[in-house]
């Protein structure tokens, strides 16, 4: 694995919404669990995203937040 | 769900490392995948994170990427 | 505070401005400050929020960036 | 202003705390509440941000949670 | 040089595409990089961001991966 | 290029310091410019990061701000 971002998860693309400029892309990831992505809509248009594509979601550490009890 | 972020993903805390500022927590997700956020010590200390805690990871949708093709 | 975010200012939501996939939302909080924040607009539409919300602004510490001097 | 960030609020550094890599920084702004920053140590000596400075923090709008409910 | 962001980068600004919200700066940088950002439309308006216009890139440290290797 | 990030920049590793966490990588890319990443210690270590590795800067868009004027 040649990038410093820690996370990785494989899924499946649920579904890609495009804006103008932002772009919205849903992660069906194994188990229940659906990831939410906000990228440019440049980035979907090269990468071809589409239904079906397996993908995987990349996170850098800093990024992830820890939530604990109710 | 009272946050805009659209990403959480119940886990339980596998390893809680702590420097002198920042702190690794690494949540071990359903399924084969573990996660790594880097987050101020004082919020690991704060929740009381320690090993075996049920807790949720908690990810903005414009910190995801997506990754495809090899 | 169940969240590791070490950041949290209350507010009034002064604006919402929806694209196709962002969101733009202006909160008034205490004081003479105006906070804006860029989030999904889907999130937007499930907590409902709309001018006059009572609602919290939440920040991860490592996003925030110190200026210092003129 | 000349800078794209939408958010910037006036107060006064509470504290400083520096580990080998990453440093922390507390920052009261008008009101109760205080501020916290994960920044370089780097950043911490080039500003030279000590207890009592009159500073700035500042956040771009992408990384501002919304928060409503109980 | 007064903000703790650690990366700056002189360029020009090459294009600029607004959506409703968002919006997206294509930034030529010395040598052959192009830079883009996703800031939003409300900063881009009130910088009078435009194509020709000399502008500086700026990055939190805590933003910036790195990958190395194939 | 597989991963939606917009921005990549080749460089070499001039110096990498590691607290007991988080780790800084300066890298001097084309030009005279230098760039920081505050990434993880372990990322670090994973990736073998030393100085006068050929490496890429990996940065999303949406991290990145724009200043323009003085």
């Amino acid at each position: 694995m040649p990038l410093s971002a820690r996370n990785r998860m494989r899924g499946v693309v649920k579904a890609v919404e495009k804006g103008e400029v932002a772009a919205q892309v849903k992660i069906e990831i194994s188990g229940p669990a659906t990831l939410t992505a906000m990228i440019t809509k440049e980035a979907v248009e090269e990468l071809g995203l589409k239904k079906g594509d397996k993908v995987e979601a990349v996170i850098k550490a800093t990024e992830v937040m820890v939530s604990k009890g109710e």
